[in-house]
Formats: structure tokens, sequence, C-alpha cells
């Protein structure tokens, strides 16, 4: 995918604005696992995803991990750049879920690309309001949303994501994705499996009534 | 308060986009508990706080609040204007928590001046990063702390806002702002109480012994 297309207002650049962004951009392919942004301590740049899933998520003082927001083909994200915004004071960390190839952009040429256009400081502005609505869903999902909804919205999720129905992914993987213990997803997974909305067996997930999951997470 | 003094980039702002601003812009006064803003209903425009203090909160289906962040003096609240960022897809609601004084800017008057000036475009990427930055803050309190420590340090930001050691806030108020169940609040309270750390009266809370609070919350 070009860089331009990541940008509806690239026509609104001076050609060498365009150049400046196009000749600082580097394509990069990265593996499932790879940490691409370790919270506060590196500022590798926007990331363009043009293939593949990018996850961002929090760390706690003990090592658990949370999903924040995922981020697929077309998506920008913003917060591997957050050295050039002085009042990001999180850190959120990004690595690869699913193989990606994606365009880095330096974070102090974007910064001085938008120190000098509008157009692409109010489509900054866009970019951290989507990632915004991201975490506020996320924050009405923790406080108004039982474990048991939010597992089986995870489930159907994850199940559209990897375009299966017999989803290879762990319990501890789910519970980080949650934020949640480990014993809590087994748990409701056992009783998932209890009422037959699911089929547990070594290392997977099978969904066998999504419509009683769906019924469930939307409860 | 100047309505310049919000905007450390006013200088960079030509004398016709300042006037637009400034001509605009109105002082208004709103006593102790207005809505000042109510989700997705309605745009009000900008808030710059002059005195007093104004909170931010989301609401459950069923009705029950909790507190996002809050804005005092100086501070400017992005999202009572946030039918100018099209990608802001959640409803935060705003009220007066103080006798408060504030400029209103009118949305429209400022999305017109900000996408013909950088310097108040990116301003607005700091604005939305600090306010991005209260919310993670949250998130990571809601996750990682019981709610034993959040209690503990909501009654010593309590008092502080309130330049009192002693408290006039019912359990239910405090439940609003943690996003919990008041029987959880009268429970941690009561404990707390029997600790020697507070002393509950009729409609009050007095802290007693704050070290101990804040040893409590720091934990």
């Amino acid at each position: 995918m070009e860089l331009s297309s990541y940008f509806p207002i690239w026509d609104q650049l001076t050609p060498a604005q365009q150049a400046q962004l196009a000749r600082s951009a580097r394509l990069r392919t990265a593996p499932r696992g790879t940490l691409l942004h370790n919270g506060s301590e590196d500022c590798v740049g926007l990331l363009a995803v043009c293939s593949g899933a990018l996850r961002a998520f929090i760390r706690s003082p003990e090592g658990r991990e949370v999903t924040i927001y995922r981020l697929f083909e077309r998506d920008i994200c913003l917060f591997s750049a957050s050295c050039m915004l002085k009042s990001a004071q999180f850190d959120v960390s990004a690595e690869v879920e699913r193989d990606a190839q994606f365009w880095i952009i330096p974070a102090d040429i974007y910064q001085s690309v938008a120190a000098s256009s509008a157009a692409l400081a109010n489509y900054t502005s866009e970019l951290m309001a989507s990632r915004f609505s991201d975490v506020m869903w996320l924050v009405e999902q923790i406080l108004w949303r039982s474990q048991d909804r939010r597992l089986a919205s995870f489930l159907l999720d994850e199940s559209a994501l990897q375009e299966s129905r017999t989803l290879a992914i762990t319990h501890d993987r789910i519970a980080a994705h949650m934020g949640t213990a480990r014993e809590v997803v087994t748990r409701l997974l056992r009783y998932f499996q209890g009422e037959g909305m699911v089929r547990l067996a070594r290392g997977t997930i099978e969904l066998i009534d999504e419509d009683r999951l769906r019924a469930w997470a939307e409860e």
C-alpha cells in the first residue's frame, strides 16, 4: 500500500511535504510476537499497517498485560511516536499479533511536517480521537460489563480475526487480553462448555453455538 | 483570565485568527451541579476554565456515573466540542463540580481557525494527549488497583480539592466517582474508621490519619 493512501489529506500537503514524508518512511515486515514499541522507552515513529495486525497494550507493575486496542490494515499507530506529544504521559506498548508489514515514519519528520501543515496536524487529532474512542470503549467494558459478557465478546471477535471457529489460543493469552486472571478465564470457559456454547481441547477453543455466545455478549 | 492565556501558541496566530476566537468567546458562570454538556447530544464548544472545577464523566446504561477527569483553572475541556472530531465516538458528559467561571468557544469557530493554523491544530493534539493520559491513568487505576487503595487515594484528592480535612460528601457520591456500588464504599469507609484513619459522621468524613491513608493509597 502506498504511503499516501493512509492520509486522506495527502493532497493538501505541498509537494515538498509529501516528499519529506515519503523519503523518510521505511517499509518493514515483522513476525508475530515482535515487540515494536516498549512504553516510553523508545519512540520508533508512526506505524502505518499494510497487512497483519498489531496489538497495543499496557502492563501492570507486576507484568500483567491488557490489550488497549488492535490495529489492522490501513490503521496508523500514533503512540509509538508519543515522544512528539509532550502531554502524552502514559506507557502503551505495541507488538505484532499477526505477521505484519508496515511503514515506519520517524517521529521527528512527522512532527516537523505537522508543524507547518494544519491539514496534517488536524488529521493527527482525528487519529488520536479515534484511539481515544477505543480506550473509552474499553473503560466502559471494564466498568459496566461483567467478565462473562466480555469473554463471550472476546471469543466472537477473536473468531472473526482468526477467520476460524476453532481458536488456537491459550487461557493465559485470553487473560492477558482481558486484564483478568487465567483462573477466571478457565472457570468461565468451563461454564460456557457446560452450556454447550464452546468445546475445549488441548490448546484450542471451538465455538459451537455462536448465536448463544452473541446473545450472551449483548445481554 | 484573558482568553489568550489559555493558548501558549496565541502569538503564532494571525491578528485575524486571534480576533475570530476572541470575538466568538463568551464568559459564563454556572453554579455547582450545572450540566454543561450531555454526551453526544450537544456540542456546546470548548470550555476554558477560569475558576471553580468541572467534572467529566461517563454514564452506564443503568445511569451509574464514573468520573473520567476533572478540570480546574487554566484547563480546557475539548470533548464538549467533540462534534468537531469525526472520530470521537464516545459520550463524555461534563458538569460543574464547584461554582465555576469559564470561557465558551464555539466549536465551529475553533475548528475553522484550526483548519488554517497548524499551531492551533497541534495544540489541539496536545490537549487531547493530555486528556488521553488522564483516561489511561484511570484505566490503570481500575485494572491494577484494588478498591481500598482507590478509595484512600480518592479521599486524599478530595481533601486537597475541598481544602479541608472534613469532607462534606455522601457515600453515594463517592461511589459515583469511583464507579462502584455505595455498599462497597460504606463497607470500606467503616473499615478505614475501624483502623483509625477516618471518622464518619452524618454527611461528613473526617480524615484523621492522612499519613496512613497515603501509605494505603500508595501501597
